[in-house]
């Protein structure tokens, strides 16, 4: 199957320490690299991931605090000084720009590379980034400030062809992708071989979601509905659900809520408050409404 | 002894590594603590140091490439995060608080404390800070941007009571300032105890300084005459003297000509480029010139 996977470089909340990092994340779909949040100290933990800087040519920031993106200059600043080609591109809400530009025109007044930033309306659930094989789309979250999760969606894949059927019946390779688009196959004594028996059905495609930070929100259940994987943020126990409330995060059962209704696969949690040395606390909450509940950790990779 | 010492928090070069951090160093004087450059993960490093966030009210940036500065916001707003209410003071170039000022507004809205940048002028040989105990200087680098180090200089410090004589003339404590200023002492009996028999002389007073980054720069030499402590940048060995030419670094062989015209006590190198997997050849080199040369490492404190 095509590689579809979520590595982990940082799952702490706004104070970071030893134990975690800030938010940021690689999504690694088809070998083709997705950088999501960026925190301070991101570039590190990239090497620490042996993550070449100039793999990405993607980033999605949920919104601007600085747990979320204060490791962007640092990022763009190496990639420049590793002599990167590739344009880069940005999305996020639109005050990223503003903020980060005269910072690059100012610590990097050679750069090698074009950064794009793409403004992404973060009260809309819309398509903002496209290619070949996978959309993505923003998810509106309830936040302090403006602040959006990320769904990261395969498009329809093709079907695979049966075992042995090229060999058969003498296939040539420019046929194989009208196949699998669906065509049947004629033979040169003029034969047909119906579609069914030279295909079998495609993988279902696969998805992915990033939510954090945000409030408890059922509004956002149906854009979720039936994901793969579900990264949700669970700053908080039920010990502290009013500090959730108080600062729009979410605890882990609240996490876990929105995984049920929609009917996820796996929830991984994250965004921990640095206030619980031991996160087995949340991991059993959640469990109690979402059985496949896992906490996300630092340097942890996870097939979507 | 007060206490004067350095802890360097991070001694790599422009491109953070695993085994090095980008500039970054705490100076302590008599348990005050000044920050020296910032470098990205800052904020993370002083956790590892053990050192509370909101220990610095003073923070002194060489120059303004991003393995020197781009710890600063982290530190603002983390200190925001945890209350801080004592004012902030930043030593820089002047376009510091231009780059940096919207960032704070932006990310820190509602900050709790007060940050102050001054102006430093990198091309003169100034004081830039003072307390009772302490003049901060700056040094004139040589670098591809406006660039100075600091120089940490203690002030003229008292005599000590000789041993025993506080007893054995029952001198009550309102007058012991004033015979470490210099006065005698006059018994109820009317008999003048000279002052050279009261006291010793005072410890000479101690002075560090950061020189970090500069090309090889003999002009520096008379403002670093004497210091205990000198660090100084060692980007390259000499196998690659051009590069720190082109660059505006200098070589170790370089920082340790600049220690031994100095006459320093001891000699730290640091800035390491992180082509280089053993650093004792930088080591080897500098103490050709200058024996008394050492090394600096992440988490290493030593008395000035």
């Amino acid at each position: 199957m095509e590689k579809f996977e979520v590595t982990i470089l940082g799952c702490g909340s706004a104070l970071p320490t030893r134990r975690h990092n800030g938010s940021a994340q690689i999504v690694n779909v088809r070998e083709k690299y997705f950088l999501v949040d960026c925190a301070e100290g991101t570039q590190v933990f990239l090497r620490e991931n042996r993550v070449h800087l100039n793999r990405m040519n993607h980033v999605f920031i949920s919104h601007l605090h600085g747990d979320h993106c204060f490791g962007l200059m640092g990022l763009i600043s190496t990639q420049n000084l590793l002599g990167r080609i590739a344009p880069l591109h940005i999305y996020g809400s639109e005050a990223l720009e503003s903020l980060f530009r005269p910072h690059i025109n100012y610590f990097c007044p050679n750069l090698t590379f074009d950064v794009t930033f793409h403004p992404v309306d973060t009260h809309a659930h819309a398509v903002v980034y496209e290619d070949n094989s996978l959309t993505v789309y923003s998810i509106p979250l309830k936040h302090r400030i403006r602040c959006c999760g990320y769904l990261f969606r395969e498009k329809p894949l093709k079907p695979h062809m049966r075992q042995g059927v090229i060999q058969q019946y003498d296939i040539p390779t420019w046929q194989i992708n009208n196949i699998k688009a669906g065509e049947d196959f004629t033979l040169p004594n003029g034969e047909v071989v119906p579609n069914h028996l030279l295909t079998t059905p495609a993988n279902p495609p696969r998805s992915y979601a990033y939510c954090s930070d945000t409030l408890y929100n059922p509004d956002i259940v149906p854009m979720l509905t039936d994901v793969n994987l579900l990264y949700h943020e669970a700053t908080y126990a039920d010990d502290n659900a009013a500090l959730a409330t108080k600062y729009f995060h979410s605890t882990a059962r609240q996490a876990a809520t929105i995984a049920r209704d929609a009917n996820v696969g796996k929830l991984l949690i994250g965004h921990f408050s640095q206030r619980y040395d031991d996160e087995n606390i949340l991991l059993q909450e959640a469990q109690t409404v979402f059985p496949n509940t896992m906490l996300a950790r630092e340097r942890l990779t996870i097939p979507v």
